[in-house]
């Protein structure tokens, strides 16, 4: 398993319309994709306009070859896209420890 | 719940020493703080020096005040930062979805 987190910075003041808007992108075309095993989506408390997606993945290359190579990583950036302030950070990580 | 992420920058070369570190940190230390609900440790693919340390309070204070108030911060501290390359950005979030 690899944890795809994307760290999400949108636009002040749109937090109801994109809580909605990611909820259901995650799960129309995330949820879809070949390899996806579960996701998060957490809302900032210091800072409000920041989410993070942490995506659960079969293989590093389901998300980085996979889904973005696919003609739903276009649908997925339409929906959440308009929202971003900027960029969204992504990296990936191995589970060290957990309880 | 309250999500803390802490992300962790360590000096390079000293991931196997920290592996062991932090595990050892987080089960005596932050595993035994009231409030404390459960945690992950990821470890960065693309910054190997990067570590993501996820922790499940009960509530903000059980972190912010009870456990920073507490002499187990210093202990812990004493555990993990000698390996810190600067000071960990640590902010806390909300569950908005989950599957």
């Amino acid at each position: 398993m690899i944890l795809e987190v994307a760290d999400i910075r949108i636009q002040p003041g749109r937090q109801a319309e994109f809580d909605a808007a990611i909820a259901d992108g995650v799960r129309r075309i995330i949820a879809q994709a070949p390899g996806y095993q579960g996701h998060q989506v957490h809302k900032g408390l210091e800072s409000p306009e920041r989410y993070l997606l942490t995506i659960r993945w079969n293989t590093l290359e389901d998300h980085t070859v996979g889904f973005r190579g696919s003609p739903a990583f276009a649908q997925w950036r339409a929906v959440v896209g308009p929202f971003f302030a900027q960029p969204p950070q992504v990296e990936h990580f191995t589970l060290l420890t957990e309880s």
